[in-house]
């Protein structure tokens, strides 16, 4: 393969994680290490701002803050929730990357983000622009195909975990066999983050909370949930749930979140999975049930990430410069885990259509039979991926988090006329 | 002051925090360099407990139980909501007390708990049994008087001001001007939690997030609101709100709980204080809006607990017994603030009485003239109490938490008549 000199643009997509800026760092740390690789750009605010040619010179940027992106949460060039629709869209970031003789495009981000990568790669191909695409992997949903798991997933569910374990000392003192605890996460369409919450249990002690986990996965059943409760506060001290967002009925409809939705008496559901729950038990039992909401705080939470997840994140980065320059295109970096006990974990490639295209879905084998816990087979996928701390540094008492420079490269095409 | 010899009962009431059982261990390890006292007991969920004799043996926890305790959240000895109203539940307690030789006294909770106390070391006092009762200063709530702030409060706010940093890396990243990010808070009659969030900007940095701080203390007014996320979002790429759970209007009343409520607009509130913000400037404004709650999270992040906090609660442990060895009585342990700049913090005592009857508020002159912020002197106040940070030890990827033996001391009364 004939080495490709030129210019390499680096951006970010979709929802962020606690990791995402290690894979770019991983990008920028390797890229380094190749002599045709001229300058390093980043795309502000991805596919949005290659668009309207916002690139930013990623070399300018001190070694110091480099490092300090391991452990700064959010996407540091930003996202977008702009989709490449337009035929002319897809024209004009060939346009950018032939302006700023862009010839490695890395792209971090979920389902959705690989597709825009694919379609890049295939019109650059038709045009005969030499130019070499390599998705990266990102996402807390867990959700891509070919890749055993996804770079943000780790962190997430750890803090969960830690947080349902630290939570459960405060709710087992509260006493008096009342109290139902209920944790809200996140995951529209698949319950991979609420499953996460199992680990928090101790190996071989069942009776650990989460005491129920209600994913989207299992149809949804007030009478079975009031049960289900009832069962465990009469033998536990309190009940801690958890609750996916994306909670639906037997009907595949949400039954949490629309404000029109009423639940098995009637009433009208407040907020969203979490709130429903606690009208509900608190409309049917003789309890108090107080909720909690992670929201965005549990993807933000780079303090409590997984060093695993960021190592492999980084590693992700690296892989993805290194296939490039190997001649690599129109893939996206996978994570393999070896086959022995020990957990290991190598890179691969897979095609970018085929991750596009894809949906994993949480093994229904994986769940208890009960319907409100994960078994075995769940805990040795996931265990592994939680292990490990990082050395968070603080400044004045609170997380140091990096803050780009952004200095602008300069701009040389028209403007951007948007749709 | 004669020895006093005998055995000493420790217990913890009220909503717990990341550090009580700092307290806890402060109490034990001080307890164990004094030769009078004998046996070192707890009573299990404080004063329901005590009432029915349920006592537990400390001294036969593990030495490395007792330093874990120091990094374990939630009240390791069970706490309760049990109110002492009868007076015969008043004599049950000495009853207890005489029949285990109690002589000493230390209970860590907020004003009802300090009031608990006060009575049981009035009428020991009325009835010529000696005893020495210590009260010791804990809720996140910090709205104790006699003491310039209370362990527990600032762990919560590290915690709070942590995640809006984290989160804030998350929300700058999302691009596009139109998001609003809502954290919800505890703190129900007192802004103070609220107010902490205000130590997440940096120095010099009014534009750093939170953008908008609501607190109890300042009557809400959903048109303010409006005009205020849109002063932000004019020159913020998004808007950052914390609010305090126990908002209210003009009138005093809660505005956002009761299922009955409706905004200014007349939609049914939805949930908590953060989801009918969400649902306040979603319906105003051409904004997405998503909200986080953080409950009973906030109070149990002990990985995140200020190591200042920590230190503090371990010596008003140790303090509560050195002042009881002292002859000291039916007084609670304060912390007195050094008054040079540079922080320095002591104990001191307060009379019982006076702080059962006192609730400590913000001081209105802290809060900024633009009624959503804090201003330098809250964070002259808040900033030293965040500082420090512990090694929290993680098993198998999980913070590793105490348990306790609960080894129990033999009952030797009858069974108590609850009312």
């Amino acid at each position: 393969m004939a080495e490709l000199s030129g210019n390499i643009l680096v951006a970010q997509s979709g929802g962020p994680t606690s990791v995402i800026n290690s894979s770019l760092a991983g990008v920028i740390t390797e890229a380094l290490n190749h002599e045709c690789i001229e300058e390093i750009y980043g795309g502000l605010n991805g596919i949005f701002g290659i668009l309207n040619e916002n690139l930013v010179d990623l070399a300018a940027e001190s070694q110091q803050t480099i490092r300090a992106l391991r452990h700064t949460p959010g996407a540091a060039l930003g996202s977008t929730r702009y989709k490449l629709r337009r035929e002319e869209d897809l024209s004009r970031v060939l346009e950018v990357f032939e302006a700023h003789n862009i010839r490695y495009f890395f792209y971090a981000g979920g389902n959705d983000s690989q597709d825009t990568a694919d379609r890049i790669a295939k019109l650059a191909n038709d045009r005969d622009y030499e130019l070499r695409v390599i998705g990266i992997p990102k996402t807390i949903d867990n959700d891509l195909v070919t890749t055993d798991h996804c770079p943000g997933y780790g962190s997430v569910i750890k803090y969960i975990a830690s947080t349902v374990r630290e939570m459960a000392c405060d709710n087992a003192s509260l006493g008096q066999n009342d109290f139902v605890s209920i944790l809200e996460v996140m995951g529209r369409s698949a319950g991979w983050i609420a499953a996460g919450a199992s680990l928090a249990k101790r190996r071989d002690h069942p009776e650990d909370p989460p005491h129920l986990i209600y994913l989207p996965e299992v149809a949804f059943s007030p009478e079975k949930c009031i049960e289900d409760v009832q069962r465990v506060l009469a033998k536990q001290k309190y009940c801690l749930i958890v609750v996916g967002e994306g909670l639906v009925d037997a009907d595949g409809n949400y039954i949490s979140l629309a404000s029109t939705a009423t639940d098995s008496f009637g009433h009208a559901a407040l907020g969203g999975a979490g709130e429903y729950l606690a009208e509900l038990i608190e409309g049917s039992l003789d309890v108090r049930a107080r909720t909690a909401k992670l929201g965005y705080v549990q993807r933000s939470a780079a303090h409590l990430m997984s060093k695993t997840d960021s190592d492999e994140a980084f590693m992700a980065g690296q892989a993805a410069v290194k296939a490039a320059i190997a001649g690599e295109s129109d893939v996206m970096v996978t994570l393999v885990r070896g086959d022995t006990d020990h957990y290991s974990c190598e890179t691969g490639l897979a095609p970018l259509s085929e991750i596009a295209n894809g949906v994993k879905m949480l093994p229904p084998e994986w769940i208890h039979e009960d319907g409100v816990s994960m078994n075995h087979q769940f805990v040795r996928y996931a265990l592994p991926l939680i292990q490990g701390e990082i050395n968070m540094p603080f400044e004045h008492g609170l997380p140091a988090v990096a803050r780009l420079k952004n200095l602008p490269v300069e701009k040389v095409l028209p403007a951007f006329q948007p749709a």
